[in-house]
């Protein structure tokens, strides 16, 4: 099997068996180098030389030390130098700052960069990128820069930013790329290849063509790899898929990341209202999209916005402070809760003692579930076709949970205080864990039934209500089972 | 520029301008139609009428619902059925549950289906995939039923797998492909071409070709579309990247998902201890990875495991009591403290209102800081390199935090219990949200210095200490400031 595609099997045969490692194609080629640690990241050594170089002001030795590496690497050096010497940085390896460099960059970092700019050597820089790079690099920059920029352009590039400027952000319109390659029905697998021997451009990888009909709207895809292992003489029209998957330009990046993971695309069509082929989206750039947005929940979830940790601090404290806030609505909610029973918490201290163990243990069930059901929306698992059996798993498993929970705190709080004060706690501990679990799922279900994305808003509701339910159990049972009297 | 690989502008340029959309080629061709909801998700209406099809026997009426369907959508409708009908469904429609539907199957859905179908049939199934996905599907199964369908497979793929399963879970070795196209340095593109064409094996796609030496090193990589851009007689020694990234056998997928990601790559050799080209990895599989290891922070944070809903209630049932059992002993912990401080709490049952908003807030404020942290060492963005960098800024947001809350809180609190009162929260509040900030940085990176993830245990700590600091700063400070005594 492994060798089936091999030109030359005795290739694999020959010498088989460990040998000596040939240092040029070393397995760890870019790990674990000098430069790099065992999991591929700059070793502090080797940042801390390129900081030194740059204090002590040794242009040549920081260009030294920075040539050898990726672009991305160089990307990664920049953002984990100090905001105040990645300028000083860039400007000591100006020739090694490329597309490629700009194009990796934290958005927060390359902003920061580009500013300190004129907008000619920005221009310069959005020359050498792809169409979406060079969008991403200028979407960023303010209006006034922007136009600038803009009008230092090359007329060609200027004419396809500005169409990517057109559609709103974080959509395919924006994120495609207009380098591909369409042809028309009639051509056979020739054709295509003497075309693109004449007129194929290597600036540009590219891994499908698209054949398209006389009105441009895309009929069928062929992967390279059949190209390259069909006949001359066949029709494209006789090798391609006609079953495709088309991006609407109108469509939003997380949708489209979706289709390319479901259907494992490699590339797609992006096809405008009329359904023209007008651009083409790669995984490539597909794959950033799918690890932003599948990690944003986490932050969203606890409430630290984008959680970029390149984000300025003022904008950091913008979007965490908000939710603070309504956090501290929730836990002044929660507190009259209490203040309602502070007579019976008078009488029993141990009242004050034991609450907040309720609620904090109440608020965790809520989180999990809350993650989970989170977590089935963002990848389409959790839909309104089993929305009722996933409330009803959740609801069996917060069960399971309550039920173990209240058994731990109860013999302990009976032994510790008395048997009632066991049965008061053990009870309001299944109670809050199972609203836990259904509040885990509900909310972010009610948030999405309203268009709100369900990660943003829905810890501060959840955790409301596992924080007053465990009071409210809590001392409200105690009440209700004679330990104390309002 | 988007016409530069066009091989006819004219037909761009012809009759543009929005015009009649062409059925077979609408941009939402997959979306929005029928069975399709605007998200690509199937509509709740046409899983029912699966359901009620099923439920009536009526196999005609399923097999001619599902036929339509997408391997990918096939495998989304068997998840969104109960469990009990999924195994009625793949009986009703055998012959569409191709490989491909099995492959995009959830883990937890794929086992169960198997475990119902004797070795030969999965065998049958196992034979249909590719190596990789034929593992997924063999390693899910208890050793027993792994062995009979071991025994009941065709040599060929019986080495390959068992060669993949000697390699450990979620290591390149497992995942990675042995189909791949190597050829020897000294060909040309005339001669990659006329191999192609004659072996070339349309079953499986590839992008790239590796050029190996004579001990089968891979010394370089060609894209396919540099293939069909030059020149017949060009040595493929002269079109290949020599700069390569090279997967070792043994590397984790997470670290070899973060290299696609980084390296925007397609495929990548996968390499032995001695260099020796053995696999490769595409980015289609790599996709999944990176939005699984991208999601699952978010799932480990809220201490609900893999969190995934297909999983058995039993199992996650384990996954997350275990959580809310370290949960409880941080509670109870808490809880200590405040009982240290029962006297004060009976002479002045304020502080029992307001203590547990001291201790939720800066809860919610450790979780925030966490969060960054923990999805900036994910992503290779916080490193030894920048730890102490990060650990400052997030102090300083901190602070901003803790500052307007306190006032927010001490003017409330001042204006409805005492000045005093005011005072003593506000400080509580300060000190408690910069301690969660440092704690939220501090946790998960001691965490990854002892090898561990940083985000399967952080959340309990940074809680632990959140809740015991908010107690102890506030009901210490009231007593220290005189508004009662211990």
């Amino acid at each position: 099997m492994a060798d089936d595609h091999l030109l030359d099997d005795d290739l694999l045969i020959a010498d088989s068996g460990p040998e000596a490692v040939d240092a040029e194609v070393r397995p760890d080629d870019r790990v674990d180098d000098e430069r790099h640690d065992e999991e591929n990241r700059l070793k502090p050594r080797f940042v801390s030389a390129v900081h030194d170089a740059l204090e002590a002001g040794d242009k040549g030795a920081v260009y030294d030390l920075v040539e050898p590496l990726h672009a991305a690497d160089i990307a990664d050096l920049i953002e984990l130098l100090a905001p105040g010497e990645r300028a000083q940085l860039a400007a000591a390896i100006s020739d090694l700052m490329t597309g490629d460099v700009i194009a990796e960059l934290n958005d927060y970092v390359r902003e920061d960069l580009m500013e300190a700019l004129p907008a000619q050597a920005v221009a310069t820089i959005a020359q050498q990128l792809d169409t979406d790079d060079a969008v991403q690099l200028i979407e960023d920059l303010d209006a006034a820069d922007q136009a600038a920029v803009m009008a230092e352009l090359e007329p060609e590039t200027r004419e396809a930013v500005s169409s990517a400027l057109a559609y709103p952000e974080e959509t395919a319109g924006r994120l495609m790329s207009r380098h591909f390659v369409a042809v028309p029905e009639h051509l056979t697998v020739g054709d295509l290849i003497d075309y693109l021997r004449e007129d194929g451009d290597l600036s540009h990888d590219f891994f499908e063509v698209f054949v398209i009909d006389e009105r441009h709207h895309p009929v069928g895809t062929c992967a390279l790899s059949w190209v390259l292992t069909t006949p001359r003489n066949v029709r494209l029209t006789d090798v391609m898929k006609r079953d495709q998957t088309l991006i609407p330009v109108t469509m939003d990046q997380e949708e489209a990341a979706l289709m390319f993971q479901k259907y494992a695309l490699i590339s797609a069509a992006v096809v405008d209202e009329s359904g023209r082929l007008v651009g083409q989206m790669t995984v490539d750039d597909i794959v950033h999209i799918i690890s932003e947005e599948a990690g944003e929940d986490a932050l969203l979830l606890s409430g630290a916005g984008e959680g970029d940790i390149n984000e300025p601090i003022r904008e950091a404290y913008a979007a965490r402070v908000r939710w603070l806030i309504a956090n501290l609505g929730t836990a002044v909610l929660a507190s009259t809760i209490i203040a309602f029973f502070g007579a019976a918490i008078e009488q029993l201290v141990a009242l004050a003692v034991l609450m907040p163990i309720v609620a904090s243990i109440g608020g965790n069930a809520g989180t999990q579930t809350m993650a989970v059901a989170v977590r089935a929306m963002a990848t389409n698992q959790l839909t309104r076709s089993n929305t009722r059996r996933i409330l009803w798993r959740e609801f069996r498993v917060a069960l399971l949970n309550g039920g173990t929970i209240a058994v731990l705190i109860g013999l302990a709080a009976g032994f510790l205080f008395s048997p009632m004060m066991g049965v008061v706690i053990a009870l309001a501990m299944i109670i809050n864990i199972a609203v836990a679990g259904l509040a885990g799922v509900l909310v972010p279900v009610i948030f999405e039934r309203l268009d709100q994305d369900p990660a943003v808003a829905s810890s501060v509701f959840v955790t409301m209500i596992t924080d007053s339910m465990g009071f409210f159990a809590f001392l409200g049972l105690a009440v209700a089972l004679g330990l104390a009297s309002l």
